[in-house]
């Protein structure tokens, strides 16, 4: 229960370790298109260009930055908590002009500030943000930012790593034009993989480049080529077939539940635990309304030692919940409800251990 | 019986089912630092920064390369197959020069024509070449390479994803400076992860760059702040666990082996297999001296459907072997004796199922 990984299903586990056979394995090929269908419904996008990136969360990011900025693209970078930051730093490292937008830790991005930057800016070519910041558990309004984007002749580059499954999103609905995602959060498969979609905007900037991306391993081009859509199957590096298996079981898992129950699920899940939080004097660190479900902060009350709480809960209820990052190191912990560590016995069992650690630890 | 992904032991398989925990977690720290020594184990190597980068081999090249090249950095690249070619298109992509040295497709690398070129570029900064060509079956000479390099002030960057475990391999007494593999050739573990590693003159080349690499997600100091040594356990990005497990036991099963039995059995294995081919008329594409025992290219006789006898070898014996590559597509089959697809077994079933085809198909 901290802020990922999420347990995983064990259906999902049972999937993995299935016979290993090879990426361009005919029956292999046939499941690659299942996988690419099962994500657009997950990110509720008719994008032919849809696919895991062979790597983490962090590798998605870095796959849309490098593939849709070019060197000195300006790129408004709204920074919220650490991963907009980790989003500039790789913005620089594409050789391209970050103009950071900077909000306090545990509040959203703001579409009024981020409007004055776009303004200011006629020249910038893309808004990066963050759905769901995981180091703070804010929920930022996408629908909102990616009009102001597509206004202002910017392509919106949205990280949905912790909103996935989790959350409404909407990928076509609200004008996205290039997401990432995790698998390990809540879809409740293992981490090692990225959903990544493009829509037509995203694609035609990317091929009007007047160089190929930095990174040959996360070219969209040569991506789609083994991915689809219609693709030849090119043999570009060797695909982690036995992840793409549980990713495949999870994304089906969800498909059953309905996205729209797993939201819901997420939902009330949360509302029992603020509950139970509330009742025993805990406070939380982020206002009601930009709370996401998934990630709970928790302000941790004068006097406690904040990391013996999360180790007396690892070694007593074997439990992990997480720690604050950065300015809020020491100040919050991050309980996660994501996907399979989203039920009714796991807010027991955190709200059980929490209220022994906090009588039994100094 | 590909170029890999080979058979997955069932342990390996088992592994990696096993519940997922954090990547944080004190039990997971103490298990990665079991892992980097069993891999310092399969390297033959003392180096401290010696880790498995959390994506393909692919990426593992790229994780060398883009550390190690500053732009306008010239780097010597030998090219005898795919791979070489890939590793000159990475170059490019990280603004240096790659300065190409071409041989035959199906020949090793030549030291004496790489070292007129050497002499001829005494600013070059680096040589990089491939160990062991999964794209033709050839091996080359690592150590006199990398003497080489040594004696004209260049760090030597080896890819070894086809050669680890199957071919000797001594990266220390062999002057290697930067390495890397993959685990789901000889190692017999699911593809997904690269073990890389960098002596002290790797390290200082790195630590003398005038700005960080242009990759965030594969920047060897960020990396080396959560995998040691003596790190802080610093999160970077959310590691891949559950592959992680199952390179785990797939380097106890190869250290249980032990190294030299497991290179024996590679080249016994290549032995029985060679003497079933020419029993059956058939022909090696590579000189005896420079052949992979773990890769055999395999001359398609004249009049034969390359493609259909690896159709008919799929659908009726179950049994995957490869095509040729590049400028040896339709004329050579690959079969692959990888770690567990390395037994009297699979060369058994592969003879079998070749003579049924080349009577049975057109």
């Amino acid at each position: 229960m901290g802020p990922g990984p999420s347990d995983v299903y064990p259906q999902v586990l049972e999937a993995m370790s299935r016979p290993t056979i090879g990426h361009l394995d005919p029956a292999f090929v046939s499941f690659m298109d299942e996988l690419n269908e099962l994500l657009r419904y997950a990110l509720q996008t008719e994008n032919t260009v849809t696919l895991p990136i062979s790597a983490p969360g962090s590798a998605g990011m870095e796959c849309c930055l490098v593939n849709l900025l070019e060197p000195g693209d300006r790129c408004v970078v709204a920074i919220n908590g650490v991963f907009g930051g980790r989003m500039a730093e790789i913005v620089r490292r594409c050789e391209a002009h970050p103009v950071v937008v900077e909000f306090e830790w545990g509040k959203p991005v703001d579409p009024n500030k981020v409007e004055e930057v776009l303004k200011a800016n006629p020249d910038a070519v893309a808004l990066a943000f963050v759905h769901a910041e995981t180091s703070t558990g804010v929920r930022s309004d996408v629908s909102s930012l990616c009009r102001l984007a597509s206004e202002h002749d910017c392509l919106s580059i949205v990280d949905a790593v912790t909103s996935l499954g989790g959350i409404e999103l909407c990928m076509d609905d609200w004008g996205v034009d290039a997401i990432y995602s995790g698998t390990q959060k809540c879809l409740s498969a293992p981490p090692g993989l990225s959903p990544v979609s493009f829509n037509a905007t995203a694609m035609a900037k990317l091929n009007a480049r007047s160089a190929p991306p930095q990174s040959w391993f996360l070219d969209m081009n040569l991506l789609t080529g083994y991915w689809g859509p219609g693709a030849k199957r090119a043999y570009h590096h060797t695909a982690p077939i036995n992840t793409l298996y549980a990713l495949h079981e999870a994304l089906q898992i969800l498909k059953q539940e309905g996205l729209e129950n797993a939201w819901k699920r997420h939902a009330d899940t949360h509302q029992q635990l603020r509950e139970g939080l509330e009742a025993m004097g805990l406070e939380f660190y982020v206002e009601p309304a930009d709370r996401l479900p998934q990630l709970n902060s928790v302000i941790v009350p004068p006097g406690i030692d904040e990391a013996g709480v999360r180790s007396f809960l690892l070694e007593q209820f074997n439990l992990e919940i997480g720690a604050g990052l950065g300015p809020l190191a020491g100040k919050i912990w991050r309980i996660g409800l994501m996907g399979a560590s989203c039920t009714q016995r796991h807010v027991s069992l955190c709200l059980q251990g929490l209220s022994t650690a906090l009588a039994e630890t100094p």
